[in-house]
């Protein structure tokens, strides 16, 4: 028989001090959104196959990994012989499931309604240090709120709960960017781009942190634009200065592609949510920021840690993408962490792997009476009843090597039964 | 577009008030069996086919969601047209996983090992009410014990949460039903029947809930078993009574099918456990008990609530599988918990849904100054830090109705602000 010892590619085994990391973690996530009222929902790994194909999910649809149809379903599609094997797929995001979901439940859910999602998401992905085929993300949704209340409380929840969690290892200082995509889209049409150019635009300014503006003026004039409408669009962003205020930025962008409220509503959240940040926590106007996904359309916001340059968590509104999905238009804001990225930083900061506390162990010899056996595991059960960890286990012929790999999972009390 | 808003057959959707009883049961799970040394790992969900269709999954196996190859792979699977299609498939248990995860990390973890695991798996399976495609297991194993204290360890963690759970809707009474494989042999040896005719000849056994000896009897006929060697098996059940000694009923098990050790490891379970047992939960030897799966070599177990006649948690010995995945054979004994019956039971003898503690609700009307909603917000942040549950979210039209639904998840104080 063909036995493959090793996880399937890209996909990983946990160790006990792996988990006790990632549920230390997950516990303070889940504590610290549920005192915002976000409520905790869970939607199945597997998604019908037309879902995921919706054009919804950007490039994450080439990365499906895709579920067999089964019995005389899967029989057909071979007779048929069109290559339509799969009826699911397993999900790549929490917010195309999201979606389905809130179109599914939506009477019995209060309104807005504050969701939280923390599961595993799998995207056939090319394996690399810190990314994986499986890994777990962490969203908070708010769903039929149209309100800047809705990005402020998403915010807040999110620093706050990356405040705690960075704290154990002594750092303090983050950053929170925020843009708005109605800016970015006016950006670009003061300069002379049409709306329908937009997105390729985007998709250049995108790669400001990779290539500065000159590689993305090159990338604007391959890609067949006007050189006088780059020059004056990139003039825009060379002109900022990092802490640029939004007034300052906006001066000269006409009204009539940047409406005021735009400006109003990102100023609202800015000023609501600066006295809510614990000390070392910022957060700035970035008119750079773009972010990837397609569906985005209003503001977008990442959290960086000063010092890395790549962000631990992002999100924005998306106003219109439940209303593809269910033909009723629904105002929806979400914020996303990067549940992997934030463990590994942990673990690269950690002095040794996280341990058990206040854990015991009974080595019991192979001589010892029935009577004695049950008079320690007596014991042990009292110990446990006030929270101690207790095991009990037979003593190893090695049973020095058995104590160190006990001790290396945190366990500090040992006592050997011989008889 | 074609969109489907239901979930994927035979799998549900998780509603707020689902989860934090799902979660309040979970928690109970991993905090009891953590007091006695159980170590959470995880696997991934996907398994490579080889191993999933190895044969020790029984009637599982027929029953796997396979996951498809992609690019060339599915291409060259394509132009073979073999129809070998998938790679992966999604585990259909914890325990195939685990004996790969065993194999593959036996090094890193202490000896004996005790884990625990908490996962969905998934089956295609006809949906029935409270059976669906997709569940969670929590599992608990210990890995390299070949004596009697790995069954005490499993059962006394096992009764002891299951009786904190089931405290709180106020059932105390459960029985713990143990048997061993190698019982079940000798009687069947000593009746009369081949070696390689007792695997078919507990699958009779097995319906003795569902059918009673007189069915078994038709059924071991039918399956042209000599009727004298029928009848002298079943004589052996017809005398035992409810309560049965494990001496009286092997009293005529001669020793050569039935070596003294296998009685003696039963009576030690037995007697180390009973002491152990919260009031109202008994451990009785069952000899009709057969368990499923064709995998286990020894003791076997099941936990049923007095009064139902379903079980709500079983499992065994089973020292030669892991072997047969690694080459390797590993001493292996494991308590499973049918998470999904236990909570559709909570479910059904709970007055209401599982409600939020300590909720409140700022709802902000569209008049309210920046200034006021700042306040508001800073309020709600200090309420958050000392524990309690608060969301601020803008005030519907129909207010009445979205305080409703807010009281149905368990908010209790509400203040509106106009102005």
């Amino acid at each position: 028989m063909k036995f493959i010892k090793t996880p399937v590619k890209g996909m990983c085994d946990m160790l006990p001090s792996d988990m006790r990391l990632r549920e230390h973690v997950l516990s303070m996530i889940k504590a610290t959104y549920a005192t915002y009222g976000f409520m905790q929902i869970e939607t199945p790994v597997m998604e019908h196959i037309e879902n995921l194909t919706s054009k919804q999910g950007g490039d994450n649809e080439k990365l499906i990994f895709k579920v067999m149809k089964r019995g005389a379903d899967l029989q057909r599609a071979i007779e048929k012989g069109t290559g339509e094997y799969a009826d699911n797929g397993l999900r790549y995001d929490l917010t195309v499931p999201l979606a389905r979901y809130y179109a599914c439940n939506r009477e019995k859910l209060p309104t807005p309604f504050k969701a939280m999602q923390i599961g595993n998401v799998w995207r056939a992905d090319n394996p690399q240090k810190g990314r994986f085929r499986q890994f777990t993300q962490c969203d908070i949704d708010i769903l039929g709120d149209e309100s800047s209340l809705a990005e402020i409380e998403l915010i807040t929840a999110t620093a706050s709960m990356l405040s705690k969690i960075f704290a154990e290892i002594g750092v303090t200082d983050f950053t929170v960017h925020i843009n708005d995509r109605q800016m970015l889209s006016a950006v670009a049409l003061a300069a002379g781009f049409e709306e329908e150019q937009i997105g390729s635009v985007l998709i250049s300014l995108d790669k400001f942190d990779k290539i500065g503006l000159d590689g993305i003026r090159a990338d604007l004039l391959q890609n067949g634009y006007a050189e006088e409408t780059v020059d004056k669009y990139l003039a825009v962003y060379r002109e900022v200065k990092e802490g640029v205020s939004i007034e300052a930025f906006c001066r000269d962008i006409p009204q009539d592609v940047l409406p005021a409220r735009v400006r109003e509503n990102l100023a609202e959240i800015i000023d609501c949510v600066k006295p809510m940040l614990a000390p070392g926590v910022k957060i700035v106007f970035d008119p750079t920021l773009v972010r990837g996904m397609g569906y985005y359309t209003g503001p977008i916001f990442e959290v960086t840690i000063d010092g890395y340059n790549f962000s631990i968590a992002g999100g924005g509104r998306y106003d219109k993408m439940i209303g593809k999905f269910s033909g009723q238009n629904v105002a929806a804001s979400g914020f996303s962490i990067g549940f992997e990225r934030i463990v590994t930083i942990l673990k690269d900061h950690m002095q040794e792997s996280m341990k058990l506390k206040n854990a015991s162990a009974y080595l019991i010899g192979n001589r010892v009476s029935r009577e004695r056996k049950t008079e320690i595991i007596a014991k042990a059960m009292q110990m446990r009843q006030s929270g101690a960890t207790v095991t009990v286990l037979p003593m190893s012929k090695n049973v020095g090597h058995q104590i160190e790999l006990l001790e290396a999972e945190g366990f500090t009390q040992f006592e050997k039964i011989y008889e």
